[in-house]
C-alpha cells in the first residue's frame, strides 16, 4: 500500500536495483491526452547513469516500455502500465556485500525489518526506483502543460547559488554538468565535485525548484496541505534531509511586519516569502522550495562497520557511484513536483459543484 | 477525504474557530487500553491559550468530550468521538474583517478556492483545530507509551539553543513560559518576545523534536517513509515553512567520510547524523528533527491590505495573538509525533507473517 | 480507517446506540451548496423509532446539530461535523445481557475480535449508526439534486410486489407504513408484519431501489466499479444478506440472445437488464437492484444461548425491536445510495482533462 | 486509483486484452514466506482458455513472469511486479468492430465516459484482467494456507446442484470441465452448455463459494465488513449480477426464530445461516456465498446494433468465445476470495495492542 503516491492520479512501483526490470502504474491520468514519447525519454536521459564526468559511469540506456492506457498514442483513462529493464544488473560488484552493512545505508534497517534482505545494490532502497518517477512525472507534466517546473542545483558542499531565483535564465541549467543556471557557480560546483570524487569521497548539496503559472486554489487542507504534500514527497528521494519552502528556516528569524505579503489590488502580493502557498492552498504567485541531500553514503574510501553478525569488518565502495547525487537528482524533484501538482489540479476540479 | 491523518490510526477533524465546536474521529485505536483523561487534558492546557503573558490572552478551556469509543474508561476498538466547544467564540472581534484579505493569511486563497469564506477568525483555516490534534495526539502516546517524545523551543527569531540535545534536560522544558530547557536561553527568548509584542510585531522560531526508544523498523518504503510521514505531518501545522531530520541542511555542506555513522558492534551507531532512520526506517536510535515555524501574519500595526473586490484598504490586528506562536505550538509537534508513530508501531504488525 | 465511506465524497461516522450521541464528518463536501436542513430532518424522521405501529416503539428524536462546514446556511467546503444526541439511553433495558451473546447478533464476534464488548444494546454494532448515514445522504441527495433516488419495500417474507418497477407510482411510497407503493401489497405486509409481531417473531424482507437521471460514465474500473462500491454500501447495513442488480440472479438462467440490451439509436437501450451499468460504469438507464434483508435477530421468545463464559443460559428481547427491519431501512438504502452516487459523480470530474 | 483492490494487502493491476502484456503490482505482502511458484501457475492454468471443449478456444498460455518482491525464492516485503505476456493477440479478429457497439458490452460506457475507446477486444475491460487476480490471489493463498477455500459452479441455466454444501466432496470439483463437485449434476451442466453452445448462445450460472478455518475476529466495522468486502470483490468480476452470503434472499422469507444461529458452549453454532459472519466480523464458522453470473453477451448469433455514430448494424461474435463463464471463473472468485482474507487477517493483527 505504500508503494504509492498521489490520490486522484497514484503512481504505484516496484523493482529493485538487481531485479529483472523496475516499473510502475500510473492510475488516474485522465483519458484523452497525446503522450509525447520522445520528452518521456528525455527526462529519463537526464536522470540516467553515465552521462557526465561527475556521475556514476555506470551504463543503463533506462528505455521505458508503455504497456498499457495509451492506445495509438492517446490516454485511454485505463491505468498505464510500464516497465524499464535492468540491463547491467553486474550483481558481481556487490557479491563481496552479501552480509555486511553499509554505514548510512538501508541494509540494517530493510535486514531487521524484514527479517531478509536483497543484498543486490541496495534492492528496493536503491535510487534506481526514481527512474520509475521520472516516468510517470514526464506524464504527468503533459498533463498540466501549462505549468512551467524548473529545478536547478543550488548549491554543492558550501558552493552556493548567491542570486535570487528571479535573475536566472533556466534554460541555461542544462548547459553544464552539474546543473546550475548560474554559470560561474556551476564551473565551482564542478571543481569541487572533481576535487571530492579525487578524494573517493562524496559531497551534499541542495536543490531548489520553482513552478511558474500555478492556478489559484491548488491544495486541500487540513492534512492534505499543497507544500505539505510537495515535502512529503520531496523528503522521499533518497538521501533527503530537510525540505523548506518559501521563506523556510530564514523566515524563523524575521518579524511579522517584514515577513507578510502584501497584496496588489489584483490579488498578487509585492513579495513572496509565502512561496506562493497560503494555508495550504496555491495563491497564484511563484511556487518555489529548497530541498536538501547529504553526501551519497557509498565512498571510495575504506570504512569500519559490521556485518549482519555482528562482527567489525571493512568496506569500501567501488568505482560507480555518485560522487554527488544532486546533478542527477534534477529531474526527479521535477517529476515528483508535477505528480504532485496534477493530481491537485484534478482533484481541484472537485471542490465546487 | 482530506480532513484525515493516518492510515491504521486515523484521524479526521472538523470544526472552525467560531463554530459551535471543533472536534475529530480517531480510527483504528486499539481496543483494550486504559484511558488516562487527565494526561489528555493536561496536553490541552499546555496548548490553550492565555496560559502566559508571551501567547495570546483569549481564555478557552479547551474541555474536551470524549462521544463514543471508550467504554468503563477503555477502548473498544469502536471510532473514538470527540469534542471541544468553543464558548469564547467573540464573533465581533472579526466583524470588521468579514469584507478584508489579511496579508499572509489563507483568506484569499479559501475565498478563490471555495467561492464563499467563513471570515470568523479564519474559519477553518483557524490554528484552533490543533486543538484537536492535541486531543488525538495524547490517546496515541497512551497507545506507544514505551517511547518517549519531547519537543521544545530551540530557536526564536536569532536566539538559538546552542548546547547539542543530548546535553539538555527535557524536565525543564515545562519549568519556563517559552518552553525551552536551556534556562538561559529561555530568558532571552522571552526577552526578545517581549520586546517584539511591545511593537505590535510577532516572530519566527523552530522546534526540535527528539522521540527517544524507537523500536526499529518503523517506517514504509517507498512512498510513506517515517521521515517523509513526520515531515508532511509537521508541515501540516500553520505557520511552518521547513522540516529538517538528523543532519538537515546543514547535512548538505559535509562530505560522505564525516557524515556517514559508523557502526557499533550491536548495531547502534556512533554518530546519528542520519537522525535515526536510514532508507524511510528507524534504526532504533533518537529520531530527531527540526521545525521552521514563521511569524504569525496577524500583527497589531497597521497593514496595507485589499478587500475582497480589490479595493485597497487598511489592517489591524486585535489584541488577543500570539507574538511568537512557537511556545503554544510544543504540544502540537509531540501530538503530531505521536500519532505519527502510533501509527507505524500499528503498521508494522503486518510486515511479517 | 474503516468507519469511512466514500472517496472524494468521504463520511466517517462514532457512537454507540447508548452513548452521549453518535455522529460524523462528511468531508469532500463541495462549496456553495445552499443547504435544505428541513429536507435532512424529514429524511431522518422517515427513519426514526416510534413512527408506526409496526416498528419499534422506542421515541428517538433524532435531531441533527452541525457543527461546522455550513455558514450562513451555505457549505464551505471544510468538512461537515455533526452529532445526533441519545436522548433516550434507558440502558437499564440492556443490563440483563451484560454477559450474554444474543443468538445471530454481533456480541460474540465484536467480544472475541477486541476482547472488550459495550453491551449496551449492541455498542457501535447497532443499527442506530445509520441515523449518521441518513444525515449525510440527505445531504448527498442535494448535491446530486438531478438524479431521482426511490427505494421501497418489494417484498416481507413471502409476500412479494409482482409489478415491474415501471407501473409503480413512487408518490406513494409514504402513503403507507410499510413503504410499498403497490398498495394492495402494502396491506398484505402489513398484516404479515403484524402477524409475526404477536408471535414475537420477526420476518425478513427485500428492498428495491430505482435511480434515475443518471448522467452516462459514473463508475470506476476495475476494482471500483459502480454496481460493485453500491453492492458493498448496501451489505453494509445490519441484517443485509445479498444483494443484485439488473436481472440479479434470474440473469443467472437466461440466455446471451434474451438478456442483451439491445441499443435504440439514441444510445439507449430496448431492455435494461443490465440494470443501468455496464462494465462497471452507468449508461444512462435506470439503476435498479434489491437487497435482502433477514428476519432481525431479536425476537421476543425465550430462546437458548451462552454468556461470555460459555455457560448455557436463556434470552428473551424486551418489547421495543422492529418485527420488520425493512419499513424504516428505506430511506437507509436511498442515503448510501445518494452518497455513494454523489462521490462518484465528483470523481467523474477527474476522468478527463 | 480504482484499478487497485485491497487495504494492507493491495493489488494495482493494468493491461488490456490485446496490449503487449497485463499485469500487476501485489503490495503490502509480507516479507518470508517461501513461493510455490508451480501452485501459481497451477493456478493460471484453471483459469486460461482452451483448456476443455466448453470453454473459449482461444490459446494462452498465460506465463506469470515475477519481476521484483521476491529474492531467492523468498518474499522481500517489497512490491511484488509481475506481467503476463500477451501472445495471441490477433487482433484482426476485433477490426471489423473498431466502430461498433457490442449489446450488454462496456464499450459503449467506456466510449461515452472516456471519448475514446480502445476497440480490441474490451480492452481494459476484457475479462483477461482476471489473469492478473489470480496470480495475486494465488500468492494470498500462500500467505494464509490455513485457509482453505473451495468455489464451484452451484448452478448452469436452471440446473442446480441441490445438495448442501455439506454433502459435496471438493476434491471432485476438478475431476469435471464445468467444475462442479456433483458429479451428476456436472454431466447435465456439460449437456446443457453444449447444447446452448450448439445454438450460437451462452448461458448464465452461480458459484458457490466456501472458505473454512477461518479464524474469528476477521472483518472491520462500519465500512469494511467481510461479508460487504467480499461482496464488492465478487461484484468487480465480469459478467456478477448478484451476491449473497448464508441464508442470502431465500432468508427475507424466514422468521427470526428459525434463522437465528444458536449457540454451542463452545462458541459455534448449530446452525449457519449466518453465512460464517455476524456484525461483519468473521465467527469461526464456515463462511460462504453465492455469486451470480449473467450469460456471456457476446453469442454467435446476428445482433442489431448501432455503431458509435447512432447507426443501425448488425453484429456476429466470432468463434473463440466462452459459452458459459462459470467454469472458468472458479479460480477468480478463489482468487479474490483469497486476497480479500488475506487482507483482514493482516489488518486484523493491528486490532488489538
Amino acid at each position: 500500500m505504500f508503494n504509492s503516491i498521489g490520490n486522484i492520479l497514484k503512481l504505484t512501483t516496484f523493482g529493485e536495483s538487481h531485479g529483472i526490470a523496475i516499473g510502475g502504474i500510473l492510475d488516474g491520468f485522465p483519458a484523452g491526452i497525446k503522450v509525447d514519447f520522445d520528452a518521456i525519454q528525455k527526462e529519463l536521459n537526464r536522470r540516467k547513469p553515465g552521462q557526465s564526468s561527475i556521475v556514476t559511469q555506470r551504463k543503463e540506456p533506462d528505455t521505458v516500455v508503455f504497456l498499457s492506457g495509451i492506445f495509438e498514442g492517446i490516454t485511454t483513462g485505463a491505468s498505464i502500465g510500464f516497465h524499464i529493464k535492468n540491463i547491467n544488473q553486474k550483481s558481481k560488484d556487490y557479491s563481496h556485500n552479501t552480509n555486511i552493512y553499509r554505514p548510512s545505508h538501508a541494509d540494517f534497517t530493510y535486514d531487521k525489518k524484514y527479517g531478509i534482505r536483497d543484498y543486490r545494490g541496495g534492492g528496493r532502497s536503491s535510487a534506481r526506483e526514481t527512474a520509475n518517477w521520472v516516468v510517470a512525472g514526464a506524464l504527468a507534466k503533459q498533463l498540466i502543460s501549462h505549468i512551467e517546473i524548473n529545478a536547478f542545483t543550488s548549491s554543492v558542499g558550501d558552493v552556493f547559488v548567491h542570486k535570487p531565483y528571479q535573475d536566472l535564465d533556466f534554460s541555461k541549467t542544462e548547459s553544464n554538468i552539474v546543473r546550475c543556471p548560474d554559470i560561474e557557480t556551476a564551473e565551482k560546483m564542478i571543481q569541487l565535485i572533481n576535487q571530492v570524487k579525487k578524494e573517493g569521497d562524496t559531497i551534499g548539496g541542495t536543490i531548489t525548484c520553482i513552478a511558474k503559472n500555478i492556478p489559484i486554489g491548488l491544495g486541500e487542507p487540513i492534512f492534505h496541505k499543497l507544500h505539505a504534500t510537495l515535502g512529503k514527497a520531496m523528503l522521499s528521494i533518497n538521501a533527503v534531509k530537510g525540505f523548506e519552502f518559501g521563506s523556510g528556516f530564514s523566515g524563523t528569524k524575521m518579524k511579522g511586519s517584514t515577513h507578510n505579503d502584501i497584496f496588489n489590488t489584483d490579488g498578487s502580493t509585492k513579495s513572496n516569502l509565502s512561496g506562493g502557498i497560503q494555508g495550504g492552498i496555491s495563491n497564484g504567485m511563484d511556487i518555489y522550495f529548497r530541498v536538501a541531500f547529504k553526501p551519497v553514503a557509498t565512498i571510495m574510501q575504506s570504512q569500519q562497520t559490521i556485518d549482519s553478525q555482528g562482527n567489525p569488518t571493512k568496506i569500501q565502495g567501488k568505482g560507480r557511484h555518485d560522487p554527488c547525487v544532486v546533478p542527477r537528482a534534477i529531474p526527479i524533484v521535477e517529476a515528483l513536483s508535477a505528480l504532485v501538482l496534477a493530481d491537485f489540479y484534478l482533484l481541484h476540479k472537485t471542490r465546487q459543484k
